[in-house]
């Protein structure tokens, strides 16, 4: 059994075209009107692929594919919604290799004994609402529900509202689901799979994660009369702490990367001393106890920086996620699904969070890499050649159809 | 002759009102809604002193005060738009002064061989459209009308469009006018006169400043399977910059000053390496030839900041204003009308610039200043004592009467 490659191919343009930018990339932020029309699209093909599709009560769409009666299903998923010019590989990938997976099976007629259910999952990048995987979150019951429904944007508009201005603010319980395996394909987002020539990576586990957010009060003034002496610059206080953060992970090494992605800047005018500056640091590192280390340095950091300076600030350590290996017998089958395409693979770390991450808490998960030119995403350069998606999707059935049990070919 | 000052304080908490601010500020951005309102309520009071009002095609409104056929005015004023969050007596209290000055003249019915105009300049700050100042700055010829109409906010509104929308697209041409004197008090926005206990600052000229801006274009990318070691993090060279701005001034020392007021980080999300960053550097001092010191320092803390990070940038120094000195005869009447208010006072420089910058290329010019609580303006603690602004509004009383000549008292 093989993926149709033509088919796959068209509908990640398809699906590519909704929130697309100028420059080949995709702008779809969580819950705006690009990702309302991504998801009708989706749901449209789910329905014409015969899905049964019900909605939860964080937007989650699911669609299952029936199995024999009372098995758990194998479901398989990620996201549509995008980073602000991201670009189209991430998390739609993953979908539309799940819809192609189901797409053959429903070709060959075949039977498996578990359902298999394809995931849309709200919110994934956490670029509009924070935390990132918020709804896989609260389905692993990690975030509360109504917690993930005060989150809000930046312009103060509530993930509750906006669900329901979309029309996706479903009736199912977003709660822990029996699942017979959770299987997620995805762009590696990094650099190694290019580097070796390799078409797959079978993903063992995700790194640990720490977000962190700190405000620096300083004190505004005007940039012209005000003497050097009498200042209290929060801007200068804060690039001492983006260059403290890289100074991190120089200090400490090995896989550990420390990023300020985000830093606003206020009132941010030309002649006017900062007074006020808000900025994020994420760091990240397949090992638990490297974060541990890597947390009291960066208090020192913004310690020291805000006290030379003479300005105040808040730091929080809002959110952390540890280690997540993924379950042994599905990165087996995963590895043995590679194998059989004949695709170069390798066992891989994900440096990236993944909904993934989460349903590893809820039963046995797993995930599929393919290469990302240049190790870029996040931009609207991400390209991820055909060949290797082909390759991936074949891996992502092949696996699924091992976890999901062959129950026959159906005579109809 | 002496104004009234109730009546003045009654006027500064009017005009107060529009575009307030609850922690006691003011936000009145060039050409808003909250600007036009000022500017309406500007012309109603100058329509109720008798005055002749008129709007230049920069949206600069006049209202003259007649003396002899023929003579040239003394022109007193400031500017009524502010920056964001800032305070209600940068700008306002010049205009407002200028206003009691002139309600003064009419209760005591003087008549003066020069005629007394009062004027209100558009967008000041440059908080909105850029750069500062820039309708003196077309007055005086130092800015091309076409170039000042095309300059756009944020948002890409054009300066023109906005002042068409206000209501204050006049028709009188914006070109340099005959003038005996053009005189404004304003705070002085930095620490001197307070330290010293003083009220009146008579200003003998402005400082040099040279604005650039600086765009650092690095590679977007995903914060976690990102390694460390294939980053081009634009904010990590900015923060460079920031660093080395501030030690610019540290390194020539004396009264030099700089300042990164504006920096712009995209896509600014937790979770992508910022790909780019724009930042503005200012830069002032009394003396010209050490801002020509500062700049080629600064190219080369951008170049070295840059080169480390891998990151390509392109840097511009877009404004350069020379050092202004007052007008000799100018600054003696205010000397002068300081002391006979009896207020404690000194002469000192602006460390900001002023409508009277480029006015001073038009004609005799000079500046009052009146003391900041803790040096501080563009932010709204801004604080001026009633004491110290009665004594700034009767040397700005004294030093008009002098140089417009006293023509006698109307027998009316």
């Amino acid at each position: 059994m093989k993926i149709d490659r033509a088919r796959l191919e068209s509908t990640i343009e398809e699906l590519g075209r909704i929130g697309a930018t100028e420059r080949g990339g995709l702008t779809r932020l969580a819950l705006t009107d690009e990702d309302r029309r991504g998801r009708d699209l989706m749901v449209s093909w789910m329905r014409q692929a015969g899905l049964r599709v019900t909605v939860d009560q964080m937007g989650n769409i699911f669609g299952e594919r029936p199995g024999q009666p009372g098995q758990p299903p194998v479901m398989m998923g990620s996201h549509v919604d995008s980073v602000p010019t991201g670009g189209k590989y991430d998390g739609q990938l993953g979908v539309l290799c799940a819809l192609e997976t189901i797409r053959t099976l429903n070709d060959a007629r075949a039977r498996t004994l578990h359902p298999v259910t394809l995931v849309v999952f709200t919110n994934e990048e956490g670029a509009r609402f924070q935390p990132a995987m918020i709804a896989s979150g609260v389905m692993a019951g990690k975030i509360a529900l109504e917690d993930a429904y005060s989150a809000r944007d930046k312009d103060g508009c509530r993930l509750v509202d906006e669900l329901e201005r979309i029309g996706y603010l479903g009736s199912e319980p977003c709660v822990p689901r029996p699942l017979r395996a959770y299987l997620e394909l995805h762009i590696e987002q990094g650099p190694q799979l290019e580097e070796e020539g390799l078409s797959v990576g079978v993903v063992e586990g995700i790194v640990a994660i720490a977000w962190s957010r700190l405000t620096i009060h300083g004190v505004q003034d005007h940039a012209g009369p005000t003497p050097m002496r009498i200042r209290h610059d929060a801007l200068v206080a804060a690039a001492e702490v983006v260059a403290g953060v890289r100074g991190i992970a120089r200090r400490l090494g090995g896989d550990l990367v420390t990023t300020v992605g985000n830093l606003t800047v206020a009132p941010n005018i030309v002649n006017a001393i900062p007074g006020r500056v808000t900025l994020s640091i994420d760091m990240r590192d397949p090992d638990d106890a490297t974060l541990d280390r890597a947390l009291p340095l960066l208090d020192r950091v913004v310690a020291e920086a805000c006290e030379r300076e003479g300005v105040r600030h808040e730091l929080e350590h809002y959110w952390r996620v540890p280690y997540t290996p993924f379950d042994r017998e599905v990165v087996g089958a995963v590895e043995r699904a590679a194998r059989a395409t004949g695709a170069g693979h390798r066992r891989i770390l994900s440096g990236a969070g993944h909904d993934a991450q989460y349903m590893a808490a809820m039963g046995p998960t797993g995930m599929i890499f393919v290469p990302s030119r240049g190790g870029r995403s996040h931009c609207e350069e991400e390209f991820t050649p055909m060949d290797d998606i082909e390759h991936g999707a074949n891996t992502l059935l092949g696996a699924a159809l091992e976890l999901a049990g062959q129950a026959g070919v159906s005579a109809a």
